[in-house]
């Protein structure tokens, strides 16, 4: 295949929010009341086109409905996009809020600068994000629990067959009310896996983009009908672990004076930088530091965090030896969900300990550091609780 | 993101060439004398798709023109498809021919199926293929060193936010002329590439699958910048040679007994399993078991053929010692391209040598043994030699 030798990837006009021009559908759906999480969509969806002369066109909230895209598009046949996900709240004032939108643009953009499309300005993202919300409004469940969940993403349609960086693109934001992670609070069945691989250093596993993901649901279902949850991703001779399905990673251990270690393996590359994951690191800091007491914890009892390499042997001796605490896996749509059990080399190995009585003791009862952890953060997300400008009513970005 | 745990990959309907219906285009396009590779798209093309209750729908022949696409198809988000790339050539019998179609399509239905796409049987496709040509016979190129580059392509259209198998497809075939690959026969420059990394064992390398591709558009594009064609992978500590930009990767030394060595890295994961860079294994080896002579090649030179590790170190040893004959690389769309450099470790090493005179001559001059199969090759494939069934008339499919 011939490959085009591209100039820079210049921009031409930007990503402009003052030119959205807003088409309302003339049917709206009933919002049903146990929406389903990536199939229930809403009314709207946010669409803009970039085209390789004038740039950044008209942004559009229109009915939600299909795309059209020639057969040869970049996104079709080479997988060229980048994508975000991210949740809407609403708080106690009724308002719709957002949690650390400016953290998830900018790694929206590290991802479209990856995939070689076109620059996209967060700010920009987000203040059409406000305005596609408002819109919206009506979508953002009100109940405990529920959010709604928010997808931008930027497809490459470059229409040739040859691989180039792309000044043809869509972007285009679409948005599913999220119930409660289905199962929250039970322990999820892990399969460590040693067969395929997610990610590699000087891959792409540390951006949002779609590439890293296809490869992975061939492997999940095969975990998943030996009856685990998702896949624990290994990495190297030593079996390093990466993520856990598409989820990060943490581990809690149990320290002789009584506090608390929490362990999530470094962003080397291999490891999505998650939003969750960087938002318990600062809570734990917190905690520790004394900028607050987490609810559930002895304010005594300190956290504390490390970015390091975990092995799925040391994990096991861990277990083993009563000094595992608990193993819990992170992201967006799951927020917190703690493991229970890990096959690993022909056996399960039992994760599941509580902070309570002695070793060894496993209960279904969520373990102490991730439940104090998740509670806070969800606090936080639904504005019930102040915390660093981590959520803000779409009103006052 | 919820993962929804699928039920075996059952296809429902098979694909059926017997319910194939052809709705001609009104108005043909003209074909142009100079057509770009993969720009230049044919009249029609062949459309299918797959549903999860009712399986494979009548396969159609249509006029060319844009797929509508839900804005949650697995395709947009996660980048699930398996494509192909192979060539039509018009023999001196005035028929178009295919060149080792089954092979391509094996690779296609592989790559399918590590896609967790419903199956596509090879010969179904193949005879839907030659439907396919048969109506678009006048855009063959019948000229010496053009042919129709036909792209197979399976996406996954599951219109999903969570990651699952997909029995929700859509395969098509488009079609686009092909002239001789531009600088065919000029030598290429690489850049030897430490720092990002295409393929891993346990990845998806070996498939042809679209998430291969969208992560090496940047790279290659900072090679391109720098004055080079293409990225020559390497992999892992010893900096082993893996592919250049999208091809296979050949080395020609020279033997003490005046025979030649062919190497090319094996197939060990991290490597497309190409189609041409098995059939020039294949004609080396039949050159010298005697099954044929290689024109330009002495009948009693042999070339010993070695799927091996070669490092770049060892490469760059060989080009001091004057050793190395001769570096090329290969694929569908270019068949056989030299390189005449490649840039490792600060300066660029010097791979062109001619086997006429002594060592460390360097000449334009295209080197005997990659033109000798690529001569052979050419010929197969345009019909004027017959070999082992690589070359059949559409008609006779």
């Amino acid at each position: 295949m011939s490959v085009t030798i591209a100039p820079g990837m210049t921009s031409r006009a930007p990503l402009d929010p003052s030119k959205l021009v807003i088409k309302r559908t003339e049917v709206l759906n009933a919002v049903p009341e146990e929406p389903v999480l990536g199939q229930t969509m809403t009314d709207h969806m946010l669409i803009c086109e970039h085209d390789p002369v004038k740039g950044w066109g008209a942004p559009e909230i229109r009915p939600y409905g299909p795309l059209t895209l020639l057969p040869t598009a970049n996104i079709l046949q080479y997988g060229g996009n980048a994508f975000e996900g991210l949740k809407a709240y609403v708080g106690p004032d009724g308002r719709p809020r957002l949690f650390r939108v400016e953290k998830h643009m900018e790694r929206f953009a590290r991802g479209a600068r990856r995939a070689s499309l076109p620059d996209i300005e967060p700010t920009a993202v987000i203040e059409l994000l406000k305005r596609l919300i408002a819109v919206e409004a009506r979508w953002v469940p009100d109940k405990p629990g529920y959010g709604l969940y928010i997808r931008p993403t930027i497809i490459s349609t470059r229409p040739y067959l040859g691989l180039g960086p792309s000044e043809h693109a869509i972007l285009y934001i679409i948005l599913t009310p999220a119930a409660p992670f289905l199962g929250a609070g039970r322990p999820i069945a892990l399969y460590a896996e040693d067969q395929h691989v997610r990610a590699w250093p000087g891959g792409t596993g540390e951006y949002k983009m779609g590439i890293n993901y296809a490869g992975i649901i061939g492997p999940q279902a095969e975990v998943q009908l030996r009856g685990y949850d998702q896949t624990l991703w290994l990495f190297g001779p030593d079996r390093c672990i990466t993520e856990a399905g598409i989820m990060n990673f943490f581990v809690v251990l149990r320290r002789e004076d009584g506090d608390f270690d929490l362990l999530t393996p470094p962003l080397d590359g291999t490891i999505l930088p998650g939003i969750t994951r960087r938002s318990l690191l600062e809570l734990a800091d917190a905690h520790t530091t004394g900028l607050t007491t987490l609810s559930g914890l002895p304010a005594h009892r300190k956290i504390h965090t490390h970015e390091v390499v975990v092995t799925m042997p040391q994990l096991r001796t861990w277990a083993e030896q009563g000094t595992l605490q608990e193993v819990f896996c992170v992201g967006t749509a799951v927020i917190v969900v703690p493991v229970g059990r890990i096959w690993f080399e022909g056996e399960d190995v039992n994760v599941l300990r509580r902070v309570q009585g002695d070793a060894h003791e496993s209960t279904d009862a969520p373990a102490c550091v991730s439940s104090a952890l998740r509670d806070r953060l969800v606090a936080i997300q639904e504005g019930r609780v102040d915390w660093a400008g981590w959520s803000v009513g779409v009103d006052e970005l």
